[in-house]
């Protein structure tokens, strides 16, 4: 908890209370406090003993051999964080990580395979409008250059490629499961959601994730003047995005799916000026793929009404596809070693299995390697937030669990 | 004409057409491309023999004197833009009150009053967020203070006084009517609105102009993770703003008035996050104040509404007025000089009276001086666009009607 807390002086964010650790993270990736966290990061590793190798998406890979050659067993998770993220998200995966492996080594644990803590670079795709970044390149399911080429959703002078070089974490490793496998990924994650806390249970047995989509609406009206244009004059994108947004909220609720808007721009931005036009982002997520097709699928025709709707004037509404995760279902023998770990240190009733709402870079290694994740609560579900907060019995519960899933698997 | 097109050098927009003249205006108050626009006017009326004066809003009085001494009878509007503005929107009426003057001095034509062109600072309100901005410190309904220190919409760190000063334009006159008065004010303006056109008439004698409100709104909710906060969990502004802006528009509607929203930003702005808070402006109109009053009655009574509806957490609207124009009634004397003119030129049929949508510097001249508006049409009532047209046959009949408008009243 010491180094946790101790990291988070780089990228520190919002202050919400008046305790030392009360402030939230905004450790957007591939910043110079990204950078700092990296450089922790591998300064720790290299002094337990480990190999620290970056692949050409940034993602760190520290390695302690095991007795067998072969692909590690690796406990992964970002140290990247949203905006006004917090202090979990992400981070306590890989210092649970790193002191799972402190503990390996100053125990003299002797592995049958290497163990690797994994650094993954941009899960939060806050910044390169991309989630899991680094592992959906490790996966094969986004090229390289592509991921590279990403511009920051702020500035859009600022491309993921050089901002990385920048930072001097674009690494030579080839960025791919084949060059670079891994035998198993064992992420420990906050559950981000309320279903851990209202059910007064400490850990979560991830039995998968849902899938998600993201896209960037574009609605083209035709600027005009605000006191001058009477409404049948106008095609007004403003207006069409607020119905826009109340109808997609509508339609995820009627599939019981979810859908956020988190990014809005008008232009030109005047107060006296009908927009030419408004764009925004759209992520809707469903527990299974065929509820996402239909969330998509009913946004895309409501689209196609309201641009028929116009007067005189009419609206287009345009999609930009900007990720697309498919539901995940984890692999059997990692739930099932994550069970075990977690009977070993607390009772049946305080496991449970779960899914996630959030996407993970577990999602992405899933495809090439058995892979497990570990939840534990967090406060009121709440995350990506300053005030996101897990307690410190429940941090170690779950990195003891982690660790011993691991260790578990390993020998398994 | 060839000054009007030969000065939109200065700001030159968006190019829409294959001609010289195709492009549109962005001419910002108080950027360089205003202060070279400035310059040419301060030069073309010391050459026409004016003195030109400028008070402490950076307003330009250009003055000829007449045989009696007294307040002077000004020809007036402004030469800033919208950020995607037109060539005629202000433009017009300087220019066309610049060549009534040049007639006036190549003609030997003698005034019984001061003849003064008059130059407005920030009509448009685009760049800081208040329309008539030096007019109405002039008319003495907003404090010289108070006008300085407004900041650029677009960057706080710009303040007017720090703008206008470096630009060259804060001037020493007193800014107020009582020390610098007018004797009457007439401006030309296009209609910016369908009127004209769709009658195939040519020249509105404005009879007043419609009361609007301006206010900033905030929504302020709760940030959380877009893949794991059911609806019940959340305090979603983006969605309040959402169903505020669709009602909204309803309201306006029912009271025969308008609504628009032209800027609109999401904090922390990050796809994957529901906003923290979320803020919009609001532009309201209506032809009478009761209108207007009813509007925001309406709106402030849905946003108490929208507030109360959250589930577990709610989201806060909170409204900050900015601007405040009550509707206006011009001076009958003034009317009827320029129906007067008018009739001089063309049918009656092709005259008629008009109500402004838009506000104009001369509903703040109105104030304190017997003020009259002429309107000529603009192609499809489009304003506040850089393809806003009028033909150079109605911009020359309005400088007729705007200059013989000026010497009948000053006769009268
Ligand atoms: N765990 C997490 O916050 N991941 C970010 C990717 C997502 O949007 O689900
Ligand atoms: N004429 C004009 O566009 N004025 C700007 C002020 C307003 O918003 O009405």
């Amino acid at each position: 908890m010491d180094s946790l807390h101790d990291t988070c002086k780089w990228g520190t964010g919002t202050r919400w209370g008046d305790g030392p650790n009360d402030t939230g993270m905004s450790r957007l990736t591939l910043t110079d406090a990204d950078k700092a966290a990296r450089d922790w990061f591998k300064a720790e590793m290299e002094g337990l003993g480990c190999t620290v190798s970056v692949d050409t998406m940034g993602n760190m890979f520290a390695v302690r051999p095991g007795t067998h050659a072969g692909a590690p067993t690796a406990m992964g998770s970002h140290l990247d964080t949203q905006p006004t993220g917090g202090r979990y998200d992400g981070i306590l995966g890989v210092h649970a990580a790193v002191e799972a492996m402190r503990v390996v080594v100053e125990n003299g644990v002797t592995t049958r395979y290497p163990l690797a803590v994994v650094n993954w670079t941009n899960e939060e795709g806050a910044r390169f409008p991309k989630s899991l970044h680094g592992s959906s390149v490790w996966a094969g399911t986004l090229p390289l250059a592509k991921a590279l080429s990403l511009a920051d959703v702020a500035d859009s002078a600022l491309i993921a490629g050089e901002e990385l070089a920048r930072i001097g974490y674009a690494g030579d490793v080839e960025c791919s499961a084949a060059a670079n496998p891994l035998g198993a990924h064992f992420e420990l994650h906050i559950e981000q959601g309320p279903v851990l806390p209202e059910n007064k249970q400490r850990i979560g047995v991830v039995a998968g994730g849902q899938g998600y989509k993201w896209y960037t609406v574009t609605i083209r009206g035709r600027d005009s003047h605000a006191g001058t244009t009477p409404f049948a004059y106008r095609a007004d994108p403003m207006l069409l995005a607020a119905r826009f947004l109340t109808r997609a909220h509508e339609i995820a609720k009627t599939h019981s799916g979810l859908v956020t808007t988190g990014i809005f721009h008008a232009h030109p931005g005047s107060i006296n000026t009908i927009p030419h036009n408004v764009f925004f982002s759209l992520d809707f997520r469903h527990v299974d793929d065929a509820g996402v097709a239909a969330i998509d699928g009913g946004i895309k025709a409501m689209a196609r009404e309201l641009e028929a709707e116009g007067g005189r004037y009419k609206c287009a509404i345009e999609f930009e596809p900007l990720f697309d995760a498919p539901a995940v279902a984890f692999h059997p023998a990692c739930r099932e070693a994550i069970r075990t770990a977690a009977e070993g240190s607390i009772s049946k009733q305080e496991v449970r299995d779960i899914i996630s709402g959030a996407g993970h870079d577990s999602c992405a290694t899933n495809l090439h390697c058995p892979t497990g994740m570990i939840f534990v609560p967090c406060k009121d579900g709440l995350s990506h937030n300053p005030e996101e907060y897990a307690t410190p019995e429940d941090c170690v519960l779950g990195a003891q669990v982690l660790l011993d899933a691991a260790l578990l698997y390993d020998q398994g």
